[in-house]
């Protein structure tokens, strides 16, 4: 079972996450837990380049790049992961390039598709949860959490909220493309609230 | 003018550069000198990730570094050069991907070709100086000059001779496909040699 988990920044998919994480523990289903950029052998060096401000790459590096970062983590950890019978619980994935690089940047969906297909070697995701939370709200949580980071992974969160609009739409509009891959959740509200909604929705798709 | 630098490892490019740097210089044309992988800001960190032999990353991940670190280079360093009115000499280009990543390790030339188009903006070298020199010897000659290199860069010398030779008639046949771009200069001999052969055919073409 690989499953993504895609949203806006501050959409609280970390916390998810870990919530999940701890469920598949108690329940002994054994799991890798990684993410998008930074989850390859290479990642923690990308993500440096990708998420601070100081670096302002162009669009197309950004997309290059995540892309690079995406061939060695489905090469070295997620692969080898399934291989091995394991859960793989990924914070962002190939979506996020979709919201983030196509409908937040306007670059061309059929160069990011083919370039996805390229690095993943056709691999998708069983499920992705969708957490879904207004940009407004999500971007306040997403400001607060930043400012406890030991180095800035504040680029995104410093786009104009007309991007985050963007982004969210580009969800919203994927999930229509792909209702079979794709759960939407209701992410406002306390974080036990959001997982009890979450597991909810994942067990009426028979994944637990 | 926007001249490229190609051949196999050891061939000489490094020193041919050295001199035709001395040379622009003493005829006070205005030029900025600069290498792929490490010429972007971006560049020295994905060189150290691209020549190390400690990473090992997949073929996939490596052609999709190169192209982000093109892109970021012409954007940031070759076309705002190229648009001031000076000269750019790139130590390796888009033939290197083709001859490395196409004829070397056997990726798709279409996909590789879209990807350049993407990166460059559809920006090519005005002339590309192919410096021939037979693979053994070259070979030879860059293993002696990597074991002074304070760290690895070895990754390419490192593979088997035929790899080199797959390179090696990659370059020759790139030079048929384009010959009004490329220069094919004979790299045997002393470096001074090799420059006054690749002088004289530079000036035949009217670069001087």
């Amino acid at each position: 079972m690989f499953i993504t988990f895609e949203g806006v920044e501050g959409s609280g998919k970390t916390t998810q996450i870990r919530l999940l994480e701890h469920y598949l523990a108690e329940k002994h289903i054994p799991f890798v837990s990684t993410r998008e950029p930074g989850g390859s052998p290479i990642g923690a060096d990308l993500r440096k380049i990708l998420l601070s401000e100081e670096h302002d790459i162009s669009a197309r590096t950004e997309l290059l790049l995540y892309m690079a970062e995406r061939a060695e983590h489905v090469e070295k950890v997620i692969k080898p992961a399934l291989m091995e019978g394991k859960w793989v619980i990924c914070d962002r994935f190939g979506d996020a390039t979709r919201a983030y690089q196509v409908f937040g940047r306007g670059l061309s969906r059929r160069l990011v598709e083919d370039l996805e297909s390229f690095s993943t070697s056709g691999l998708e995701p069983d499920i992705t949860a969708l957490l879904r939370l207004d940009p407004e709200s999500a971007l306040r949580r997403a400001r607060a959490r930043n400012l406890t980071l030991p180095f800035s992974e504040g680029k995104f969160e410093a786009e104009e909220l007309d991007f985050h609009r963007r982004v969210y739409e580009g969800y919203e509009s994927l999930a229509r493309e792909f209702p079979r891959r794709f759960s939407v959740i209701d992410a406002s509200g306390e974080p036990h609230e959001v997982f009890a909604r979450m597991l909810s929705l994942l067990s009426k798709r028979g994944v637990f």
